[in-house]
């Protein structure tokens, strides 16, 4: 199945996928979704916030499974797809071995799970939970300017109809497979895993500024460069991220005027950090910009910090959690990777299972899972359906 | 006449301009020029490059004055078009004044001197000197990917007629008036001095190259991410620019693939540098790509360096400048910024004027220079015109 989908929104120049919610190719994906449930004879469900539920059986209390199809810019072919595809190869498993659920089986997959084109991450489950208010989220916009208002209507939905919904009073637990995104299970020599919890973790926008001027003419002593103050904050971000052993990115950047011959007025830099429980984050977060002040005011440039999104941690039901790594005998591990099984664990039982990735590398076009461990994943998430449904 | 044109290619937000070759404002700015030779009879011819002349007089040793209209992203409002309504401003003055020149007087508005669009600068005058080849030029693109060769069919020119002109052929001399782009005149407490040298520059591109990765599941010993050597390099760049004293500067950026939670792939960045003299550029380019490469190295990341324009020293003409100093009584300074004027000097004996900018702010909304400055910057063109043509 995956192979079905390998074409649609890859980048020919890179390889890698640019699936950003409700674009063209994310619409592709959409459509396949519904013609595999379909192909199933499961019932299609799109609720108002763009998430597709493909429904094996009808009733309350239903195991969930699935993840999502879209991706980051220049993401690879695993990084959500593996879930969603692993959920329905699991339902054909089941099925042809006849077993006969107790409950029923649902298929999702979670509108803008990246956020790669409104900038909040787990969108779909976030307004199901109503962690994202709707009135937030249609206000949201993509980089040419349109609103998630906007591009909803234009893809035929009603911008009214997004916000918390009663799904999850019909889910009685939720099962999320995944590609690792590290290299934990290559360690442990284990094709899957189950997740023990994510950290907390955020994104904020720092604004360097300083004066623009002529490359040329101006001396260097009489500059207020805020790429110096930038630079030396992506230096200490590495620095401080290790002392802590926690994580911290630059990797989204706006220079204003932007002109080769030009120094910079302003340098705007968003920065993603993790941690292992928020105190840490916020301590990593504060020593950051503290350090990038003191930098800018060096050179009589200014530094200031909006925080965007922050994601509290996530510790995934305990009784599940040991449950699935009991049944599976797989090793138990947390992740620094948000997940819309992190957003939906507050709410219902819920659990991860990880396949194993070779190199670590995720959010690439060389993100890559073995064939192998593949089906090791589905063949893991097909024990855990017939062991929980 | 600056309030004229005041309005064209402003961009509301940053009060900057964006006048780029061949946009709508810099087709506007041709307009307006056409009119302002229209109005005063002068001949308009407008050469295969889009370089633009008026001609008070016919025949050949024509004295030029001029400069050009388009400007950086979010540049001044006096950087270039100064020297072309100081032109026609002189020569009103003289006309006022009944003067009869012994040789033909051209104002030109020379095209692309900014570069801003297609990456190279002074390309108008270029063009004319054979030092940019009509080939390359016309397949240079713009961040849209379309080439000087689409855009001038577009815009209703030839672009068969790009190339090496006879112009020089009959020009004797060039004056170009232009405001300081540093605070020399500032500290010589005069409104008007005369250029001696422009120092060496140029332009290159450093590909920093790592590999793209989940910035949350990623450890930071594990990641290859090249905006770390990146940082490290803007860091020497000024460490090194200030040793030399030299400059250089990196204004312009691309982030690949540019999303908040991935670990970059690529930061393509450029460097803009220059220096008093070839070798001590020379050196501080080699040096600042040795210290590149020393943090790519310890990164397991590596970065290129490509050379996209250098242009060496211009002594302006030493007779010429030492008379229009001794006319003007006015002091003489070396300028870190390249201009239409340098690239002419070689080719045909060639001055420049400049008046006083009392921030030294240029490339920026903030660029200034006082009326009564302006107004001097006239009175020195118009009384060089006087003894020279």
């Amino acid at each position: 199945m995956l192979d079905d989908i390998a074409h649609i929104g890859r980048d020919p120049r890179t390889g890698g996928y640019r699936r950003y919610a409700w674009n063209d190719a994310d619409m592709q994906l959409r459509e396949w979704f519904a013609g595999e449930a379909a192909a199933r004879g499961m019932e299609l469900v799109e609720d108002g916030n763009g998430n597709q539920l493909a429904w094996w059986g009808a009733g309350d209390d239903a195991l969930m499974i699935g993840s999502h199809l879209d991706s980051v810019p220049d993401g690879g072919a695993y990084d959500g797809p593996l879930g969603v595809v692993s959920s329905f190869a699991a339902v054909d498993r089941l099925r042809a071995d006849g077993f006969a659920p107790s409950r029923p089986v649902v298929v999702a997959n979670f509108a803008d799970e990246e956020g790669a084109r409104f900038g909040i991450a787990c969108a779909g489950s976030q307004l199901v939970t109503g962690g994202l208010p709707a009135e937030k989220a249609l206000g949201l916009k993509d980089r040419e300017g349109l609103t998630l208002a906007e591009v909803l209507t234009a893809r035929g939905r009603d911008p009214r109809a997004v916000g918390r919904t009663d799904l999850l009073d019909r889910i009685g637990t939720f099962v999320e497979l995944h590609v690792e995104q590290g290299r934990s299970l290559v360690h442990s020599e284990a094709a899957v895993g189950v997740a023990t919890a994510i950290w907390p973790h955020g994104r904020w926008r720092l604004d360097f500024c300083g004066e623009a001027n002529h490359a040329g003419a101006t001396e260097m002593a009489d500059r207020r460069d805020p790429m110096q103050a930038y630079a030396a904050t992506v230096l200490a971000s590495r620095r401080l991220a290790l002392d802590a052993g926690a994580r911290a990115t630059f990797g989204r950047l706006e220079v204003e005027p932007g002109g080769t011959n030009a120094i910079p007025s302003r340098v705007r830099a968003w920065l993603d950090a993790r941690a292992a429980d928020e105190a840490e984050l916020d301590r990593l977060v504060e020593n950051l910009v503290h350090q990038a002040r003191a930098a800018a005011d060096l050179d009589h440039t200014t530094v200031t910090l909006t925080t965007e999104s922050v994601s509290p941690a996530v510790e995934f039901d305990v009784p599940l959690r040991d449950r699935l790594a009991g049944l599976l005998d797989a090793p138990v591990l947390p992740t620094g990777a948000g997940h819309d099984a992190g957003v939906l664990s507050p709410h219902v039982p819920t659990a991860m299972l990880f396949v194993r990735n070779p190199t670590g590398v995720s959010h690439s076009p060389d993100e890559h899972a073995e064939d192998t461990d593949c089906d090791a994943g589905v063949e893991a998430l097909t024990a855990v359906v017939r062991a929980l449904a």
